[in-house]
């Protein structure tokens, strides 16, 4: 059993990591700006309010810990691009300043997430693996290949084991609607609400869509996993967006008829991650069907609804 | 003839590039914190001083210029491993925002120097060319890769013509002796002082050797060439630091006994670059043989070393 440190353990992301962790056994510690959208505090889980960017917070939130997974970022890849000085404060800055708060505390061994969608720029290859080169087209991306060589420098260096997960398209229950990131849960919000959805270029755009449980087993499992370095974190198999729509339309019961923008500039117009190494490395493999996956969305989003609306 | 702005241009490498722009015709100016260390200002060179941090000196200092060479740097790598968070301030957070304030004033070409000795950290190849993977082991390493891709992104997104010149390790007159960078400048000062030299390590590491003129000269073809990216910028050969240390007594003509100290952490053991990119692709060549080279350098300090004790 590891003594856990979850950065952003109250995120869409962060806490299916924490359910986790907690069903392989782990104690978890969240820090976190604020408690979880959609549940109340778990029983069992220590809750430290505040920002990995506070030093003070930082020492306080590692107290005892001896694993963290990081999971907060300030940014995300269409926000980044408009202050790339505020994404590189935000998330480079305060994550070094977080390796140095370690190495004082001791903690060695960190799993960080990194962006299998944004780090290798415009594939080159039709299923890209770890090898490919890195070459970001946003703030977002370069700011987390920045990351990836300060924890490959901190482990030469001072001994840290880090895993960075180059992390896919993300999607599942608790997937918020913030209209700017991670479209199946923002089409399913938005057909829920009886919103139209808005697709940026042709909707041609394919994209490797994992479910918010199978990375977040991934995530647990790599605490107590012997390897280091980065590694692809998906499904392997690509979606475009006009699939989604499908899928959605079909989870819905509904037909969707999509309003069709203009292509954004930092958008690549394929990725689908060789997750070969990390199978290999843990025996990990993600489970579940996106239309399956889509459907629990689906689930999740009408009862929450039904939620809000009696509240 | 191109109105160029040379940002470091007191600096030892800046101060051979503004003698090649106005040897090649460029009318000049320069933004450094100081005057140079060895000369008066030059007739015919603007001079404003001030920090490449401040966006109003940066305002006033791109007034006018069409093209930039951004030759400054706060940190060298044995330095930036310190702190790493000023590292990230002072070079990649300046140079972002340098970049912007350029997009404002309409200047679109940029000759950045880059780090031939760190981008890839530890080499794979006997001869590194721009495909070998970025791996850098220092924070200097870690943020020169970080600000090659913002001016990718730069170019992209905003269409700015960018070189970085990834330059191997320059040497000849006007290399200071501070004492953290430069061996060959740093060695022969202390054979003139009668200082003994320090070796890191055996001796056995392998660096690639580029005389100072040859690297300004390339930098001001850069301001006019119609090219897009990243180039290795040395020799293309390379020498040990022991054959430096037996360089060293020849041209002083007086025998070297260096004192060995352990390796450093952050050198990796050998870089030669391959040059066939930037020779292919605007015909530059470097033409000043190592000992030549050296001699050149001892000569000045020679020189210089006579006017100091006059003074």
């Amino acid at each position: 059993m590891h003594h856990v440190l979850v950065v952003g353990g109250c995120g869409f992301i962060g806490s299916h990591i924490v359910d986790s962790l907690l069903a392989q056994g782990h104690r978890v510690r969240v820090l976190d700006m604020r408690p979880e959208a959609f549940r109340p505090p778990l029983p069992g889980v220590d809750y430290v309010i505040g920002s990995f960017a506070s030093e003070a917070t930082l020492h306080e939130a590692l107290q005892g810990v001896d694993a963290v997974v990081h999971t907060a970022s300030i940014t995300v890849p269409s926000t980044s691009n408009a202050d790339p000085v505020a994404d590189i404060q935000g998330n480079l800055v305060a994550t070094v300043r977080m390796l140095r708060v370690m190495r004082q505390a001791g903690v060695r061994k960190l799993v960080f997430l990194s962006s299998g969608g944004t780090v290798y720029g415009i594939p080159t290859a039709e299923v890209v693996d770890e090898s490919h080169p890195l070459a970001p087209i946003s703030s977002y991306g370069i700011v987390k290949v920045a990351i990836e060589q300060y924890l490959h420098m901190e482990h030469r260096l001072h001994g840290l084991d880090y895993i960075a997960l180059r992390l896919a398209n993300p999607y599942g229950p608790r997937q918020g609607y913030n209209g700017i990131q991670g479209i199946i849960g923002n089409f399913l919000w938005k057909i829920a609400f009886g919103e139209p959805i808005e697709v940026w270029g042709d909707g041609s755009v394919v994209r490797d869509f994992i479910h918010v449980h199978d990375f977040a087993e991934l995530c647990a499992l790599a605490v107590k996993a012997p390897i280091i370095g980065c590694f692809n974190a998906g499904s392997g198999q690509g979606a475009s967006v006009n699939e989604i729509v499908q899928a959605a339309s079909q989870v819905a019961n509904c037909r969707v008829r999509p309003i069709y923008k203009p292509g954004r500039s930092f958008d690549v117009p394929r990725v689908i991650l060789d997750i070969s190494r990390i199978k290999q490395a843990i025996g990990w493999a993600p489970r579940i069907p996106l239309i399956e996956g889509m459907r629990q969305s689906w689930d999740w989003i009408q009862e929450h609804q039904a939620i809000d609306n009696i509240a």
